[in-house]
């Protein structure tokens, strides 16, 4: 079954709202509140949360808690996840100091950049190394994860020299579309082997900008109107 | 007419690729290349772009300079955008330095935070102001959007002194979901006025990294699955 990306997207506001709840100590939900939190409508909630499974009674709502503890497992954030950071100018070390939640398993292993200035300096207990020591850190170092916080002109290669040393997972953070399908490799203009495992999340400062700039410019329309809701 | 949420998000992809073509200078494209770099299908390109008039002549494509031009309209990006960022730790200094493209008019016009060790500094040509001086900030300079950079505990009273400020786009940075409708106001527990026409855009680094953990758990599942294209 293919479950639409719009739907992951929610699962992760419902679980950001259900940390808050638990944070407000509130033991129970509904769809209907889950909805009215996430700005979309409790029939979405249902539909969405039935992709996974039976988490709640009919009648009776979620317990906070457990359905939290599921989308985590859902989402695969029960498990550690062992994170790299490419590019560690001001936006690496705003993300390598970004508050990531204590129920997360995620952890930084190792930093990286090209600019001489950078390698060498300290953050989150680790050394910033040189980019070109990255095949060889990945042969002694399990990495499921790269953030990718460099310019957005070097955002290619960096996520091809990532893809090439075996990371699958990149989180872009640089404001422009990665190409995988359209890469250059050493053979010519073939697709490289290794770019078919990787899947690539965007993280655009200037995309939600950009949204933002729209839904003011047209203030009748809102932007937590759900796709295609037939 | 409604635009779905989900085709806005789309078109600032669409936006993306054509600057990208721009710059390798490309000159024409169609819905099939748009749609195989934004990793949708080109029913769907040719549907988003429908909701804003007819952009290409049937079977000729579209014109890259043209169509980006007339998405940045559609977008409200040919016009000027004065924006404030309120928190101004690491992550609000990062997002002060980040690369705004030189096409766009977003400016920034101040720089406010209640941490007394960074008011005083000077980022982007701006000094960092106390918090409170927003209100009077306000009333000598116009601002459309506030950027929301402080930590998560902080961010709903931030972003309802923002509204009470008069800033009707906020981005929030912050992970986590601000709930204009439940936020208590001097009056007691009612929904403050000024919430009803702030418009609320989230960029959350985690909300990434989580979609990522899930679509790696799932390889099966592919993250450019669009919504229910019935």
């Amino acid at each position: 079954m293919t479950i639409p990306s719009a739907t992951i997207s929610r699962l992760v506001t419902y679980l950001r709202i259900l940390e808050q709840l638990e944070t407000e100590e509130v033991a129970r939900t509904n769809s209907h509140d889950l909805a009215e939190r996430a700005q979309v409508n409790a029939f979405q909630v249902r539909k969405d949360l039935a992709y996974f499974g039976r988490f709640g009674t009919r009648g009776m709502g979620y317990t906070v808690p457990v359905l939290k503890r599921e989308l985590m497992r859902v989402l695969g954030l029960t498990q550690r996840w062992r994170v790299i950071i490419v590019g560690m100018g001001r936006l690496g070390q705003a993300i390598a100091n970004y508050p990531v939640g204590s129920d997360y398993q995620f952890e930084y292993v190792g930093l990286f950049d090209v600019n001489p200035a950078l390698i060498g300096q300290r953050h989150q207990g680790l050394t910033i190394q040189p980019m070109d020591e990255l095949h060889e850190f990945m042969k002694t170092h399990q990495v499921d994860m790269g953030f990718l916080a460099v310019p957005p002109e070097k955002a290619q290669a960096a996520a091809q020299a990532l893809a090439e040393a075996g990371v699958r997972g990149i989180l872009n953070f640089a404001p422009t579309v990665l190409q995988p399908r359209l890469i250059a490799t050493e053979n010519g203009d073939e697709i490289s082997e290794e770019w078919h495992n990787v899947t690539i999340e965007n993280v655009d400062f200037l995309a939600g900008m950009k949204r933002l700039a729209f839904y003011l410019l047209n203030p009748n329309q809102k932007n937590d109107q759900p796709e295609d809701n037939t």
